[in-house]
């Protein structure tokens, strides 16, 4: 029980203490929050109408709403981590495909310099050879 | 008041007409959340000692703490997303620049060839000519 926590909240008017492990700020939220449904319910004509029971019923399901309307924004949320997750996976794979064939390019094109050095050599020697002939 | 729906739900062993929008079967699962609370609740001791107001407070603050719980994993999926495109971002900028320098080098390569086969061509010819001056 050490780790407990008493708080005191006022939710629609009326004090209540609390006991629990979530903090004071925590449930402060949480009141205010049914308190500004409360409020809302309040200012409708039909809710004045009802009795205490049906009161809460409509006010846990007004509360349930936002936390499936919410689940459901998760689920899309979540789809469209999984849709750039995939994204991703292509994107990375697309890039090690272009670095690949970079890398063979320029091995391709340091074996072409290197044939066109030796090929630019044997001109320079059949030149010259040409020239000693042409002298004789 | 057309497209209002009139649906029964049990909640509590009490039946209940609702009228609203929400399809039967997303209210029905409104229904079945809230019953389950309901019955986790009745397992606790400390409950049957409640008052119907406090029992009914316990209820609302137990869904709103479902709500506010889902709620923090929507910023950690929506700072997921924001963490994915930026990431999408950078590869699809990484994949442009990869490709730029794969199509300066293959035309690199393509004026490599060229110069190449002229290489060839000259040596050819050189070579036709110094067997001739060999031949005279």
């Amino acid at each position: 029980m050490n780790k407990m926590n008493d708080i005191e909240v006022i939710i629609n008017n009326k004090r209540y203490n609390l006991r629990g492990y979530e903090s004071e700020e925590y449930l402060q939220r949480i009141a205010s929050y049914i308190n500004n449904k409360h409020l809302e319910f309040k200012k409708q004509d039909f809710y004045k109408m009802l009795d205490s029971e049906m009161k809460s019923i409509l006010m846990d399901i007004n509360i349930a709403d936002d936390y499936f309307k919410i689940k459901n924004q998760i689920k899309e949320l979540e789809m469209e981590n999984e849709y750039k997750g995939k994204e991703i996976y292509d994107l990375k794979h697309e890039l090690i495909s272009a670095q690949t064939k970079l890398d063979v390019g320029l091995k391709e094109m340091e074996a072409l310099t290197k044939e066109l050095n030796e090929a630019q050599k044997k001109i320079i020697r059949l030149e010259t050879e040409l020239e000693d002939k042409n002298r004789t």
